[in-house]
């Protein structure tokens, strides 16, 4: 495909002193896309998820500087509103932090999203070399374009390699994989099935599943990796049948500073998500609902990290380290 | 409790030559009651999950019979196609041929019910003895009164138990954990939290679970169990976790005719149930959809199975046959 010519739009674009995005709580219903002039309407777009996925936060979060340098509104106190929109994601304030520390913010965000899209197509070679040919893949929630400026980190290993079929899970109660994984990947043209999340573990055991490919929204130093709620268990059941399970992101989401993945702050989001479908309650009022969007997969379950410098493996400590500080990976191919 | 001032109403009873059930589609809404007056009706109401769960398919399949009987219908042909609603629950065809044997199918019928209920009543206890004392129990699906004609299985051990925690996988696609378990712990007043299904691998990690228990829809000679997708993840992660995971099943419930898992019928049903919620599409239109509505866990997983005869341990094959036969479980206790 021409690199050029991709199918899924921009997911965020500085345009004329506005941040555009793809408003990704409408979809698949409708391709629609959402307005933020103010660093307000930013926290709440990306508070309410119309904008998500640990890379794209990241670009977000450095827009929203942006945004508070060319409306005059005080660097800092934008930069604290913003990190504090969601803890999980590592990208976020890192991207703030970016674009704080940059003469121009406005430029350096705009350079952010040009970046993380090449970023993410060296991730996306690096990683496509781990698949078999005609590969049959597993993925969880949506760690595509969407979930980056573009391009993609589980899905752009998918889309640079050769892929026979994707399952890709519901991913509830938000549904970020029936949703938008399966109308990325449709718009690809690569074949995919949505299951129900718990319909995995016995697609595991069918013995049809090549590898796991999911995202992350924070690696500790250890190699323990933060996800979406439903990574943990995917991991447990690919290693239970000897199926390689990777994690694709770049280095944006490594947190040297977090020793292990217990150090990682879990976002309890409201329980409403889950009790509530399409306006339809689905659990009786009163009754008690947790929403922990994240769950953390320990280092020891990985069989790899695919990062736009190469993969690393197990032990994960020194090659992470590595990466944190600009080197390449060890044990890129 | 005193067992006549049971709070969850009878799943399914005979009333003057109709079948009345409680319309499990709309909980936790609204209590609502459906009386089916034909076998189509019925087969409707089986078809659609108006009445659902292993124990309750058993008495439905009688009751059914005993529409066929009254309203002069063949029986065979009424047999036939209340069988042929739903293929997993072997419950269904064991009621069936037992109302179809009978010289009085109504008669039958409704005793079947009463005998259900006493069934879960001793099952209940045998598995209560299992449950530490203040245990803490994750569950999924509905395995409670609802599932039967009384009192459940699983959610039976949970009643007779000491019980301080539950939480119930909401279980999609139909949501049976979190608009009808929820129910029923709630109006039992035990403590109950809906989690999404992919949460339960973390929550198991935490540490925080005594066991999972879960009912079944057809267990294998060798012990196999065929139950709600997403009951084959819980076993590998309760084993991962070193958290013991119960079964909990009359005996109507084995197929000793069916060898092993493999060779149990897995119902596929409308990738709608999936895709449509609340009348609202959460898939692209045009993307596949696979809903298988089971599982299987093999043997090895499971801790043990308890039966209203007792409980029984692995290896299964013996101790299930002298069951199968009218045996009492030589494990129980």
């Amino acid at each position: 495909m021409n690199p050029l010519d991709d199918p899924i739009p921009p997911t965020i674009e500085w345009r004329d002193g506005v941040v555009r995005m793809v408003d990704q709580r409408v979809l698949p219903g409708r391709l629609a896309f959402l307005e933020a002039t103010t660093v307000s309407e930013l926290c709440e777009a990306i508070r309410t998820l119309a904008v998500r996925g640990a890379p794209a936060l990241g670009v977000a979060g450095a827009m929203g500087v942006a945004l508070a340098a060319v409306r005059g509104e005080d660097p800092a106190g934008a930069a604290d509103r913003l990190v504090a929109t969601r803890p999980t994601a590592v990208n976020l304030a890192w991207g703030v932090a970016r674009a704080l520390a940059a003469g121009d913010p406005v430029g350096e965000a705009v350079a952010m999203a040009a970046e993380d899209v090449a970023r993410n197509r060296r991730l996306g070679a690096h990683g496509a070399a781990l698949l078999p040919h005609g590969a049959r893949v597993l993925t969880h929630c949506n760690a595509g374009g969407l979930a980056c400026a573009g391009f993609g980190t589980a899905l752009g290993v998918i889309r640079s390699a050769s892929v026979r079929q994707v399952w890709v899970d519901e991913t509830r109660p938000l549904l970020q994989g029936a949703r938008i994984t399966a109308w990325e990947l449709d718009r690809l043209g690569i074949p995919v099935t949505v299951i129900p999340d718990a319909r995995a573990g016995s697609l595991l055991r069918e013995g049809v599943v090549d590898c796991v490919v999911v995202g992350a929204d924070r690696i500790a130093a250890n190699g323990d990796v933060a996800n979406k709620v439903g990574t943990y268990p995917l991991a447990v059941l690919a290693r239970h049948h000897g199926v390689p399970f990777y994690v694709a992101a770049p280095t944006s989401t490594l947190d040297l500073g977090c020793a292990t993945g217990d150090r990682i702050p879990i976002e309890r989001r409201d329980g409403a998500e889950v009790a509530q479908v399409a306006g339809t309650s689905v659990v009786p009022s009163g009754v008690e609902v947790e929403n922990l969007a994240f769950d953390v997969t320990p280092a020891e379950l990985v069989t790899a990290i695919v990062t736009e410098h190469g993969v690393v493996t197990d032990p994960y400590l020194e090659a992470l380290a590595r990466l944190g500080s600009g080197g390449e990976a060890g044990a890129g191919r």
